[in-house]
């Protein structure tokens, strides 16, 4: 336990070099040459005196305000076709979802972070990747920036936008609200999990060029999600673009299940974190030397 | 303010080795090793004894011409068709104008930048990141190529071309001119912003390798726009491929909106160049130390 | 023989430089700077006490567990709906298994080598790459996440499960059990094909980057055969995949052809397995130098 | 002329620093530090000798084999059924050339380069990256690899196979054979010129890692044009892949308008070939300083 290479209990590491070929992104195994950061603290003051800060809000703002307006535009436009075929189709609207994870991403990654999701967040903030401070005030960005976005969409055809359920999340029929809640669950652990394994590389081998990629898979996490449970609940596993759809189509059944949107990503965000922190990255049994 | 690390008055740049996790793609921070490159003069005389120049402008000729010819010929396709199921469909056309993007930035980038669209090439040019004369250069073989490329679509199959629409952009039924125009600018925003992000990168940080990856969210942006919005305009935003259509096919209904191809992309790649330079990139209020 | 250079008897990598344009992935004739490492020995005791093989177990399981959950989703939501216009179609459900593949293999290549699939496994350990004991695990790990992950989806809709084939794979009317098995046989080639080569890079070219993308193009090969051969299969390539969808299923029909989706991905693994370390490195005619 | 930056008479180069924003794959300008590489011989009787000929001649009949197998068997799949929309559709059968075409040269590109396909091959020994020899031996077993993928497509279904078109390219009703070949120029020279582009840069910019994503933007070049042209031709833009078709079909009417699918990707090829040396490389008018 001394050692500064024997990290885990059963001698992880020592059989590094006979790991089964891959693309050996994560690294998992050269932890000799890499220092944990120490976590976030909660609070941090002087945060709120930077302007990065607030850039960093505005950059979520905008990228919510842009995924809920091109998504919802979508969704609009393959509801109000009778012929599904005359429209990009589901799928056009799973692509719509997850490439703009993709772009949006890469765009901001830079500034804030790029999470546009408050389960990713709230994911980040578990494994004290960032201040609680700045974790609520991404959200309440996010949250906004949902709302506006998919209050233009409404703008432009109100008639079409009620009569098309919104880009709302509710449970379809046939489903109970506890498939909605396992569908949710399950979906953002991959999204979250995802997240985790792309943006963990970066740290751990400082000359790899995994992070460049990373939008790649995370895009690719959503559109999946998106394929296989839109049929369920219409796929929310992002709280601030269920609340924004719900708010401005404001209807009962939209609200009944809105709980679910809630719930379902955070507690899968969390699943998420604790499997990359605990099992993979075996934080907690790591030696302090 | 006479600190060169203090380049913005809230103390920019203080946080950010606690910027929470992401790609980190735009190095915002670390403007310590970064020096703004010098605004692009608006008229360089030497510029027009270079071949690069002449070689950037047939560049961006070739590859409009084979945009629209391209993009133009799905649309036929799929038009011309009585059951949308047995062609590529309208998500096989946001790919084709997605895709051919991607390609074509990909192959000209290193000749001309790889515009390939006027809107873009204005919302460079007020970032002052090439000079008036080039700029006007480009949009007129922008156009050129875009004529000729729908002139070739329409020479395959003339009364196909006519009686399907010609690729031209209107206001679909149903949405007001308002709208429209709303949705080139936001579509244009969306497109001019990616660029903008995808391309900062290179030059802030030397050794990043994210430029190589740059035309792939950028042909992803446009995929995503015509996703949301071939339902309301047939998507433009690009005003050299609005034009061509529009000449080639020649009739009144597309002449009466041809405005909002215009005003809509040149509206968002100026609110899209402001966003990035004032918001993101804080250029007005850093210090010129 | 004897010289260091003059590796395979016909004189090879005297004209390496001469090879035809291109990506130069391989590096084919750089052997000079590179050393076999040597094969995986059959049996390794200490692997057993160490955490990371436990863990790569783990990420086998989650990651199989996470595959059929995704994909078996998808394929009932387009089973279920009796006009496949209004899910996300046949070509999204090839989408959901090559992209999940995609993803999965990004996010646990670093912890498992990312296979997901004991046809993986089984040319992996052909070629020597991991041991037998490691080999078998996987494949033990791989198959409980498979059985886990349908048996959820079951969870999900019981009737709508068993009413719609359950993602079993059969052979499909019309086909013999012998183009069952030649579609399997060659389907598997490509994606072990794809992972040797994609893989094989690292560890040729120290300072490539070419692993960083290697997930794309295996992801890329999953979704291209699902695209050739679910109308003849459903495509299998994974016995994984496979028993877990037999064993929820549970019916007679799925279980008369099953045998093939063993036999078929293992021939076509080792087939890869030898085409890849005969033809194209050349392995058994190297100079022991 | 004698000056060693002065390459071309306009005074190339001398702006290359003010060349607008782009991703600089081309790095066009930095000609300072980049030496043409001498053309290949026409004839190298050395490289006869070689196993690695051998090998890259086996890495091309193998591609090209897969290449059909994947397509034409996704071809007949969509082609058998009287719904389209219960298939992966006529954009199913685009993704498939595209995406074969990327995860093959990403697979072979360190063998042979990755050509599977004569035009590719043709064109790069015009530009002198292969010697006479060497262009032969490929294109004759990729001839050969393409006709055994279709024979094996056939074996599995012969009824279907002859009933549906076998995979041929033939001018579509509608069409002069003028169009179809006039789509199949403009296609190849698509294809073409995007390898150029693509793998220019890997030379030209040592450390550059343009090359990793080359097979991408190639593989999407391949899948725009087939979205756009297999409603005229069903796009050969690969004569081996429309001999491999003709000859395992060999009806009259597939034989009749076969020489388009020959003379079209050569002179497509030719001309991308002239583009990319004489107005992007401008090698005609460098000094031989």
């Amino acid at each position: 336990m001394e050692g500064k290479e024997e990290d885990v209990r059963l001698g992880a590491n020592r059989f590094s070099e006979r790991q089964p070929i891959g693309t050996a992104a994560q690294g998992a195994g050269d932890d000799k040459d890499y220092k944990e950061p120490p976590p976030a603290p909660l609070f941090e003051p002087g945060e709120l005196k930077s302007w990065s800060f607030y850039r960093a809000g505005i950059a979520e703002f905008v990228a919510t305000f842009l995924f809920l307006y091109i998504t919802v535009l979508t969704v609009m436009g393959v509801s109000k076709s009778p012929s599904k075929c005359a429209t990009v189709g589901i799928q056009g609207i799973a692509w719509s979802f997850g490439g703009m994870i993709f772009a949006l991403v890469y765009c901001t990654a830079g500034i804030s972070g790029g999470h546009i999701n408050p389960a990713v967040t709230f994911g980040l903030f578990l494994a004290r990747k960032l201040s609680l401070t700045r974790a609520i005030f991404y959200i309440i960005m996010q949250c906004l920036g949902a709302i506006c976005g998919a209050g233009v969409v409404k703008g432009f055809q109100q008639g079409l936008y009620m009569g098309n359920g919104g880009g709302a999340n509710v449970v379809a029929k046939g489903y109970t609200k506890g498939d909605g809640l396992g569908a949710e669950i399950v979906g953002t652990f991959i999204l979250v999990y995802t997240v985790f394994s792309a943006t963990d590389a970066k740290r751990n081998a400082r000359d790899s060029h995994v992070p460049i990629l990373a939008p790649l898979p995370i895009g690719f996490a959503v559109f999946l999600v998106h394929l296989a449970t839109i049929p369920i609940t219409g796929t929310g596993i992002n709280p601030a673009r269920s609340l924004g759809a719900a708010i401005i189509y404001n209807r009962d059944h939209a609200w009944n299940d809105h709980w679910i949107f809630w719930v379902g990503p955070f507690v899968g965000a969390a699943l998420a974190a604790i499997y990359h922190q605990v099992i993979i990255r075996a934080i907690p049994f790591k030696s302090r030397s």
